[in-house]
């Protein structure tokens, strides 16, 4: 018989009972009941009941066994007394009747459980995250990440896409983020800088010949922390394509992400064929480059309403070129209650109030032409024509309401698609139990930088603008659109690429635009600006990330739920104590020293 | 039509003659045969013959049009002129007569040509990579190296074995080898460490109750480069397990690569059943502890046969104890000139010169016993006898040799085993084109440091000592042994592992053994000495180089064959211009300044 196990501790069946069976796991949980001894015993693949008596040989040594000892059993595996089954455990039927044991590996008093559901602070969990991660749910967590991540490698390479691995010790990338760096012990005064992204070594392999490139990429930045971003280092499916077009990106890479969501859904429905949303109308419509497509409210631009009304406020801002009126349609929400909540949390979030008007019915007022009336300040204000041409255009009724929100959208347009999933998620019109996919596409190539009044790069600078390098050449920059495209889940950004340019004189006067000269070019991307010289295929990809879209999958918030040993919000590592502090010498062999901030 | 392409370079056959077709790719090879135009264009499916002759509309375009252009050309699929077939290529039997054409990236003269297979020095091939991986070999191998990670990781996953992924940015390993640091910026004067193995961390997924881990697992090591170790990182597949004994890591794992091998290894024999050799019959048999197994010569211990000889130099060696004469045996090798061959290649390894004796017809002297006679200054002073004792023990006949190593076998092993690769290869033994593959067990735990007069792990301080606590309680230290084993392949070490020491108080006193105290191994391995105080299961795994295995499947030595972007030998990637210098804002952000050499 094996040294430790002749079954997992998942296997056994009512087919087993009779034979003898060696296990080995983890005492999950220990009851005594009346001088008899219940352990479940659990490892990787399940739990199995194990049975100690007084009449076995190892009674004594079992009685002393705790919560997350390590031991082997041999036994005669039996059927469980009659009323005893556990229907929802696979080897519910059975137990294993103890008359042999060791034990492997024995536990202290434990810093944290492994049974149960409990809550620990995320200082316990990340110190002892090897009791932690033995716990059911994240445990599962786990492997689901696995498994999704080897679902998308497969479903990568039968779209015919290759795995490559790009280095990790390499030269700052120009995602613009903070990039770690590491100082090298050869060239004194020289750093390497950890990948932000492959994103040039990516389409350096385009350029190298090779056709379809894909990667689970780890990336690292060295920003400070939040709950849905790993400090540090995170993973992307990250891929690129030569000979292609937008089209061919968005038919390589839907099928592969529907078919990750299809299968890691538990039976909840996936977008099938995914909405293509410009960037202009994403904002209008959703306030948002990630719109939330289980929230049915979509926003329009009422200006036309509200144009030398009577209601001043708004009347007078209409006045400015490019102030607008945009309303959030809240079917249901028509209580005086509600609107005065929704008023509530707009002051809470910094704004002067959230104008409203509410429909109802039209008591004693004579017979409506449906029966709704406007009512509130802003109704009052306007009058029941433009309070009913409001309410036909955002298709309303009685017991409805809709909220305001005026000015310059370019400012205002976040806190109006914060409303909108406010009133969305007030009103419980979000449909929590399904996966809404879109592309978002046609993204503007440039933004205005106010602090510095120059033209930046909205996005990613190597992306091919709209019209080529005609359109950097005669077109206001400000109204370039890029061949640029996000996938948006569920109110996340799940994946973000575009087309490259591939054009050495395009990319030139792109960034030369942007307010970099050529020198600077060659300099900070001398690599791609060589290569892009010699014959560059034209291409393009994208980059998904793999902790969000896992973390979508397992319905969890927190990165610390799908990572195996997460840094904590201060980026340490409590299970290895790391950052640590390093001995003279290998500062001196790095031709480092410190330089500490002042006590 | 597709705005690129129809079909792949590679795609065309002959029954697609009389068919349009578009095509996109580089031009690989461009002919003039008195006005025609033959354009190999390639990419990375393969090659097809493209033909513009001046009754074409875009002749002149064509003409214009180099070396690695790409471009895009429309044409009708025609067979190749009888006689004209290539039945080398798949596309052999047709070309595109091309009617339509247009550049999509131009190429500037070519440092380095794509077409062709001449050698070209690193600088060049390096800082122009793009190019370089544009060649057919370097290509071919680029992509094999794909499949072979793609073959290991599903046969892994076949063998039940999850992929994770372990932190990249952690705390200083175990490895004993130089460490890349990463300076905190949230935390001043600390530093994170970039992995020499996760070893720490895979260990850390067993005490998770995971059951078997694997990983494609980058890892970095700031070693001073070598040909056949990259500088700065490489791939394993690292794996582990839990509940096993070294014989479970063998059951997995040698299905595992033998199944790599086989498929990768293009018809040439693979060892079915490895042979297990303990490390001590390895350094007496082979003089090393990665056999060449491919070469047939077994060295033997023929002390016997010199004790008390007239041979003095050897027989007084004899006298001290510890020390033996090995032989070396030469079939087919008992010339006067190979014997002086070898004897001046052992003086320019440093050595006074390499005993040997040759063995003859017996020419004039009467019938010898065998018909063998042995000669030489050797044969000469040990008598006929002694001779004719070593040749039967060796195996040997007329026209064999055998070379003799003395003194302690401690340091002479390693010139014994390059002398016996000098035979076999230089006798032309050694049949290249196998791979044989075999385990070396028993390693010793410790090693005696001469240096610091102290006892040192021989490898992996982990590993758990045959005989447990008891051994390291009883024994000297210096003749316990691990569960510890290698797997060689034709001469290199392609993995490494160990069971692993899960019994905390066995660990401590390993560590003691070794001069360090339990505070120190609290300090250095904190996380994993906390693990093994809440019930640890026994464990074992290995790891594999990846790299290695690639290098030996595609037949090349040095690792910029088979890697995408390498760094040359001073640790720089030439391509991407790094390590490189970083401005003092970003120095000051990580606490750290220059501390450079004095000019």
């Amino acid at each position: 018989m094996h040294r430790y196990r002749s079954h997992t501790c998942g296997a056994l069946r009512a087919s087993d009972i009779g034979s003898q069976a060696r296990l080995s796991g983890w005492c999950h949980r220990i009851r005594d009941h009346g001088g008899v001894l219940f352990i479940d015993l659990r490892d990787h693949y399940g739990v199995v009941q194990c049975v100690v008596d007084p009449d076995s040989p190892v009674f004594s040594l079992m009685e002393q066994v705790r919560s997350e000892w390590v031991v082997r059993v041999d036994g005669k595996v039996r059927a469980r007394p009659e009323g005893t089954v556990n229907a929802e455990l696979p080897t519910g039927e059975v137990e294993l009747y103890v008359t042999d044991a060791e034990v492997l590996g024995a536990a202290s008093e434990l810093p944290l459980p492994v049974f149960g559901d409990q809550e620990y602070p995320e200082e316990i969990r990340l110190k002892y995250r090897f009791l932690d991660l033995r716990r059911e749910k994240l445990h599962a967590n786990i492997m689901k990440r696995g498994r999704i991540i080897t679902s998308m490698r497969n479903r990568m390479q039968d779209q015919g896409f290759f795995e490559f691995q790009t280095p990790i010790l390499t030269a700052s990338s120009p995602e613009g983020a903070r990039d770690f760096l590491v100082p090298s012990r050869i060239h004194p005064g020289k750093f390497y800088a950890l990948p932000q992204a492959p994103q040039q070594y990516k389409q350096l392999i385009m350029m190298s010949g090779f056709d379809r490139y894909f990667q689970i990429a780890p990336c690292f930045r060295d920003e400070d922390p939040r709950a849905d971003r790993l400090p540090g280092e995170f993973y992307q499916l990250d891929l690129e394509m030569s000979f292609v077009e937008q089209e061919d990106i968005f038919a390589a890479v839907e099928p592969v992400i529907t078919g990750v969501f299809e299968e890691f859904a538990d039976g909840k429905p996936v977008t099938k064929n995914w909405p293509r949303i410009p960037y202009a109308e994403a904002l209008r419509k959703y306030g948002t480059d990630k719109p939330d497509l289980r929230n049915p409210l979509i926003m329009q631009n009422v200006s036309e309403h509200f144009r030398g009304s009577n209601f001043k406020v708004f009347a007078r801002m209409l006045e400015s070129a490019g102030n607008e009126v945009w309303a959030i349609p809240g079917p249901g929400g028509g209580s005086r209650s509600f609107c005065d909540r929704m008023n509530s949390w707009a002051q809470g979030e910094g704004q002067p109030g959230l104008g409203y008007i509410m429909w109802g019915a039209a008591e004693g007022e004579g017979e409506g032409a449906t029966g709704a009336v406007g009512r509130g300040p802003i109704a009052n204000n306007i009058g029941p024509e433009r309070v009913e041409a409001i309410r036909a255009a955002l298709g309303l009724k009685e017991g409805d309401a809709a909220f305001f929100v005026a000015g310059d959208p370019q400012k205002f347009y976040k806190f109006a698609g914060m409303a909108r999933t406010k009133v969305g998620e007030d009103l419980k019109l979000v449909d929590h139990d399904r996966y809404e996919l879109a592309w978002i596409v046609d993204f503007p190539f440039y933004e205005w930088n106010e602090d510095e009044k120059k033209i930046d790069f909205s996005h990613n600078p190597f992306s091919m603008p709209q019209g080529g390098l005609d359109a950097l050449n005669t077109q206001d920059p400000l109204t370039i659109n890029a061949f640029q495209y996000d996938i948006a889940c569920n109110g996340y950004e799940i994946a973000s690429g575009g087309i490259r340019n591939h054009r050495p004189e395009a990319m030139v006067k792109a960034f030369e635009l942007a307010g970099y000269d050529e020198a600077t070019v060659v300099e900070r991307f001398g690599g791609m600006y060589r290569a892009f010289q010699y014959g560059a295929p034209p291409h393009g990809g994208m980059a998904a990330g793999v902790d969000r879209i896992v973390m979508l999958l397992c319905g969890v918030n927190n990165l610390r739920e799908i990572s195996l040993f997460p840094m904590n919000q201060r980026a340490e590592d409590l299970l290895m104590g790391s950052p640590a502090e390093v001995g003279p010498k290998q500062l001196r062999e790095l031709h480092i020293r410190l330089n500490l901030p002042e006590a």
